[in-house]
């Protein structure tokens, strides 16, 4: 039973169901899924998982596994197998593949050269639409999804486009060169995968052609495959702004993982170290204080939260283009408002909060006003800090919310015990 | 010149550029804006901005820029329409057209009812491969991106789908019949928008048809769409995990800005409050030994860093449906152990650095188990809220953070001083 409905869903769900199981029955699921479609399964795992299943393959299941996969997946997959078994793989593929193959993995992994397919139907600009309709009745087979298909010249180069509705609705005597998009223009090879993902989302495309250093067709890539990078990134995205920096963190041994978040529990404790030490120039007042003490935490913390979802705005924005040089001095107004107008309402709530516990109205003068300065600081810090950041060309997603916390712990404390040791010692 | 480049590229980087101009700008370039493309920049555009950019045109400029929209694109935009255009506009469609757009706004507009573009063509399963396309020669366009055709029966019942790869390369005498897919299912119009999108991208499809509760097929929905939900989605749970519950905030009015991060200020208020409450019951070892006061930042901090790695794993891993009851358990035995693991590196960099610092083991002694405590209590709260929160039928995404940093605020502190009361003076 188990074993039919695995079958009869698509390999990428497959994929997801075995991730979602521990370790033991994920192997014995394993088992029951049919040679023919394990390859699909494969190419949607992530990587860590992926090892594990291959690990438990002989070399005859895995060749038998893999051996007609798309080209595009192949590389995918090729690079993480037992030597064993891509060698064989190989041996196993005419020459003419065996080029192709070997194409898309000298590109780098997330570019459009290491996403495109390489076995690409072309057609040539002087034939007629019926030719190419006979053609394809002749092929048998086509490699979808369908999208436009992509004209060269007589040494390969690329030309233009058709799009598969024209070549359907036109006059089948119609020559290619008639129809022919010639404005559309190729994706270099070397383009980033980011890139590519916003063309396609930009233009609607379903497929696309790619070209090398001299314009020669060398591959397509496809809206499936976009979805998958739109997919990755988002998710790479959100993964970064928590410090970690592997999707597959999740399926990665123990060992691994300590290490790879270790190193941004160090640097957080570096920056807490930083305001500790800030605090300690108020030693004598805490201690005369000891409201102050308990009260410390609330002007750091609300401080970091109006500057994160700043910050977030910002990081989202620069990335999808809405942020630019042109708006950016209209942004850091309008955050500053925001912030203006949050510290009014916030330093009066908490103010008349402390005064009832503490019965002490200077102390929630202090505490007012540093709630003002700091969520006003948060806000400022979470538009300047992305700024800077991309100029020096770090990664706002990946350090800005550790920039951005120490910025408003150090200032909401040095500003709550400054304003405390003015008021109530001075 | 600009006009030029503005009328070159897509509507929805024209979308992207508008957004990032200044206000006074933006309507500057606006301007330059072909009247025939208007209709699909506003559809790319985010609602704030496009109310803005409304208002500024004429009634009988707004009905020239939208009247020739794709129908799912017009529903999209028609609800933000003054009434004097909404009522023009469908007073200019043709009877068939209006009863379609109604359609679309009879579903909500994150379900595939309200996704579908409600015009699709149809072919029945009896005639020939050769009569359908002789059809779509003679129809002179198709809709596009092409994917799929639908099959349905006399009374508009769907029956399957004819991929388009097949229609070109089989025989011309194969009757539909023998080439349709019957098990390939419609989906419902009330299907949630994010479930459609998960669809097309397990099942690389680049249209799908939508059928209501009769099987009717009442629309179809195309890869170009979903590619928007995926990003919209992804956007919007990066906002909402930093509390800011819409896309379009960065364009909002900064009063409507300000009220929804308010809210999220305030329910952080009340949780930094209930940690400033725990600390109130260790005044007197505050004042006693203020180095606790000092150093009181650093262990809430780190539990905070640590659990919301494993938070941000969980929520994610629920979303995409990674992580399920089957893993949980296996889950958090992980995360405990890697908890363990940095619990006793960081532990130990702490001691000897607060060592050096105060001159005094027995301070280093209680950070070092408050770290540690406070390291795998963030690590299973990590797991544990998410998952309790899910079961409460509240988004892990938007109240798992806040949730989070009470716990191992309230965890660091108290263990904290309560260790530091305990072995300092007790
Ligand atoms: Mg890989
Ligand atoms: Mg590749
Ligand atoms: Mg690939
Ligand atoms: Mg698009
Ligand atoms: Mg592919
Ligand atoms: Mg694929
Ligand atoms: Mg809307
Ligand atoms: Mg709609
Ligand atoms: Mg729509
Ligand atoms: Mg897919
Ligand atoms: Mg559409
Ligand atoms: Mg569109
Ligand atoms: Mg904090």
């Amino acid at each position: 039973e188990v074993t039919r409905i695995i079958n009869g869903i698509p390999g990428a769900e497959v994929a997801l169901f075995l991730e979602s199981l521990p370790g033991e029955k994920r192997n014995a699921v394993w088992d029951l899924v049919d040679d023919a479609s394990q390859g699909d399964v494969l190419v949607s795992l992530h990587d860590e998982v992926r090892d594990n299943l291959i690990e438990g393959m002989d070399t005859e299941q895995l060749v038998e596994a893999t051996r007609d996969l798309d080209l595009d997946d192949m590389a995918d997959i090729i690079v993480d197998l037992p030597e064993e078994v891509s060698n064989q793989l190989i041996l196993s593929m005419d020459k003419a593949s065996r080029e192709l193959l070997d194409q898309v993995l000298s590109y780098p992994e997330d570019s459009a050269g290491g996403l495109m397919n390489p076995e690409v139907v072309t057609v040539r600009s002087d034939v007629s639409v019926e030719v190419v309709k006979r053609y394809f009745q002749f092929r048998g087979v086509l490699p979808t999804p369908v999208g436009d298909l992509f004209v060269v010249g007589r040494k390969g180069h690329y030309k233009g486009r058709v799009p598969i509705a024209t070549l359907l609705t036109c006059d089948p005597k119609t020559p290619i060169k008639d129809i022919m998009d010639e404005d559309a223009l190729a994706i270099p090879a070397k383009t980033p995968a980011s890139e590519v993902a916003q063309d396609f989302e930009h233009n609607d495309w379903i497929s696309a052609p790619v070209v090398d250093d001299k314009n020669k067709l060398i591959g397509r890539i496809t809206i499936d495959d976009v979805v998958d990078v739109i997919r990755e990134e988002a998710e790479r995205s959100v993964m970064r702004m928590a410090g970690l920096n592997e999707e597959g963190d999740m399926f990665a041994p123990i060992l691994t993982s300590s290490k790879r978040r270790a190193i941004w529990l160090g640097i957080n404790l570096l920056t807490v170290l930083m305001a500790a030490f800030a605090i300690g120039f108020f030693e004598e007042t805490l201690q005369k204080v000891t409201a102050l003490a308990i009260l410390m935490p609330v002007v750091a913390s609300m401080g970091g939260i109006a500057g994160s979802q700043t910050l977030t705005l910002m990081i989202r924005g620069m990335a999808t283009g809405q942020v630019g040089s042109g708006n950016i001095k209209d942004l850091l107004g309008r955050e500053f408002m925001i912030g203006v107008i949050n510290s009014i309402l916030w330093a009066v709530v908490l103010a008349s909060l402390t005064a009832f516990w503490f019965k002490n109205w200077d102390i929630s003068v202090v505490i007012a006003m540093a709630l003002a300065v700091n969520l006003v600081a948060g806000a400022l810090a979470g538009v300047v800090i992305p700024v800077m950041l991309r100029r020096m060309s770090i990664d706002p997603a990946i350090a800005g919310g550790v920039v951005l916390t120490t910025v408003t712990d150090i200032v909401g404390y040095v500003s709550f015990l400054a304003f405390g040791t003015w008021l109530l010692l001075g």
